[in-house]
């Protein structure tokens, strides 16, 4: 086990009915910024019960940011909460508005050009905003961790940032308020959260016995509910094991100790930058082709999953592997999530695009292993598509 | 899944030679009194290292904190914070000097009588020190929650308290200082985390897929190290899977949703205040009973930690439940860890002065349902005879 340091100080309010537990978690007398996405937040009535719960404190809001936020309408919500001088963020909906949250509660404070932010991946974060969540899409884990990824529209450049600063102080899952999402993006969703536990897991044996065991566990349950959540939205059992594994997925718990790989979240990260596809469509697509192409050197690993988590025993090692792989390829597309670049007309043909996003990002020595080179990387896309 | 509140900010410093680590993580100008419990701490050089790490801030030591921390020893290290305007406490040692040391915080500026701590089972605790610890011993899982237990010798009760107060700041778990342990000591540890999570996990099915899976991953890496831990002692992927095994196994996250259950430690709680036995020989005697006794109950659950954890599925229903306690009973009795009060030359008349205990102590209505009354106890004892 390789040493570590784990700290994660943000609380969960987990459950049913738990959204009026703002009216504790958030300061009394806080000037407090709403941020949200589209208009869901406000016909499911979800923004109406977190006002009610906040009750006579002042709030404004900053509706419409992006999947994968933009910096440029970013930038706006830091421009509001200087010229009102609010002193609270809340996040109301799904991964994009909680990392954008996180880029203004960093910004605000921030003296500098705010982009420096993003290109120094953080570092130069000394301070941020208190904030809270109310998660409505159980994806990316961002309401438990201090990551966040956000875009720049005029270069297409998509960065990931990290600081100590920036966990949220609560974050507040209440199950029901999944039901109402579109089912394709609670299936990217499974799949979002799926990939993590997988970049944290399949990268080579390190004695990290208790993450391998809760990595594979978070993957049986989200074998076991993925078909569940697709096919009764208000099964809250199946929602509710959605909402806590994807938060577990990505909240450095079974990170802590063991190698990291994040090359199929870098790669799928510059096909969202290009080609628009959803981001946990593109890690479905780059996912099973990044095993493929590296499973000489994720052997070991590729053999313990296929045993553990897919109950692949029989066969020759080579068979097993290519069975865990190919039940992997599929129960994305169970969940209607495809896997290959074809199915978003595109080919070999778009992959020197990719590279060359690869390229100007410093992404040349990607994986648990720093060997996924720009050839490599090319590799993986040609085996996607 | 049942509704949650999770919050566990402290801070985990893992790994060999990080007990250095103290430089930073102490404040800078701290008034420190490092607690500890025999003098295998200076002997084995740790408290050399300890004081080496935190430089030129004044220290004071407070030696002496006995296993079953005693609230009369606690009162004297209370005294030595006031009179010397203490303000940081360093724990050095296992779940007792830590439990204890937890105490001394909370109790330095409770302005009553400090047994009111442990009779509100911490309810009047406000406020506390900030501390520190560094782990010796893994096994109670005290560096990383809330809770204590202390015993007043004079009386011979031993309470637990719990308060979000006393959270540790960090806790550096170094897997190097735990080769010098007594084997007899390690083979607890792996009792007493076993046990840990059985409390939270043997109850009944609540639709908490997750914190079954992770519970099962603690007790499958449990039985794996088990012998591991006691054949080498210098191994040290098995003891960095120890320690942030038994760590895990008691911090909040696998009892987050669930049923929790605790009855084996109410009952062994006045098996070790009685007769003076481990507190996790206690369990080790009590678990296996508890579990025979509550088999219709605990029924469900019992079939799934057959299935899962002894991948036990031959044989009719009660087959595999007789079958699943009796390996639960073998792994304990191959770690030289006895398993009948008749070890202990404890035996049937021995009995009603543990009733009277757990009558004295409000115990009446033990356990994940409440109904593990003082007769339902009784026949746990006499099953463990």
């Amino acid at each position: 086990m390789q040493n570590f340091d784990l700290h994660n100080p943000t609380r969960i309010a987990f459950g049913q009915g738990t959204v009026g537990r703002l009216a504790e978690l958030v300061p009394a007398g806080a000037r407090v910024l709403i941020l949200y996405g589209g208009e869901s937040a406000r016909r499911t009535g979800t923004l109406a019960e977190v006002q009610a719960a906040l009750g006579s404190r002042v709030v404004y809001e900053f509706g419409g940011i992006e999947p994968n936020p933009s910096y440029e309408t970013l930038m706006r919500a830091v421009a509001l909460v200087r010229s009102e001088e609010l002193d609270f963020l809340l996040a109301v909906g799904g991964g994009s508005v909680i990392d954008g949250t996180k880029f203004v509660a960093a910004a605000v404070h921030y003296r500098g050009d705010a982009w420096d932010i993003m290109e120094s991946h953080g570092t130069v974060v000394n301070t941020a905003m208190p904030f809270g969540c109310v998660l409505t899409l159980p994806a990316t884990g961002s309401e438990m961790n201090k990551g966040s990824v956000v875009t720049r529209s005029a270069t297409r450049a998509k960065l990931v940032f990290a600081s100590e600063h920036v966990f949220p102080r609560f974050s507040i899952l209440d199950p029901t308020k999944t039901y109402s999402l579109p089912l394709s993006q609670v299936a990217n969703g499974v799949v979002d959260a799926y990939t993590h536990v997988m970049e944290q897991y399949l990268t080579y044996p390190a004695d990290g016995m208790v993450q391998d065991r809760f990595a594979e566990g978070l993957l049986q349950t989200l074998i076991e509910i993925g078909p569940r959540v697709l096919a009764a939205p208000d099964d809250y059992a199946a929602r509710a094991n959605l909402m806590w594994t994807a938060t577990l997925a990505l909240n450095g718990l079974i990170a802590a100790g063991v190698p990291e790989d994040w090359s199929t979240h870098m790669i799928g990260h510059e096909l969202t930058a290009l080609h628009g596809i959803d981001h946990a469509r593109t890690l479905a697509v780059v996912l099973p082709a990044n095993l493929q192409v590296r499973r000489v050197s994720k052997h070991d690993k590729l053999l313990q999953y296929a045993a553990r988590v897919w109950g692949i025993t029989e066969g020759s090692e080579e068979e097993r592997i290519d069975a865990a792989i190919a039940r992997t390829r599929g129960f994305f597309e169970s969940l209607g999530v495809p896997t290959r670049l074809r199915d978003y007309d595109l080919g070999t043909k778009h992959i020197d695009a990719v590279i060359r996003q690869l390229e100007a990002h410093g992404m040349t020595a990607l994986g648990e292993r720093g060997d996924v080179t720009l050839s490599l990387s090319r590799r993986i896309l040609e085996a996607s598509v």
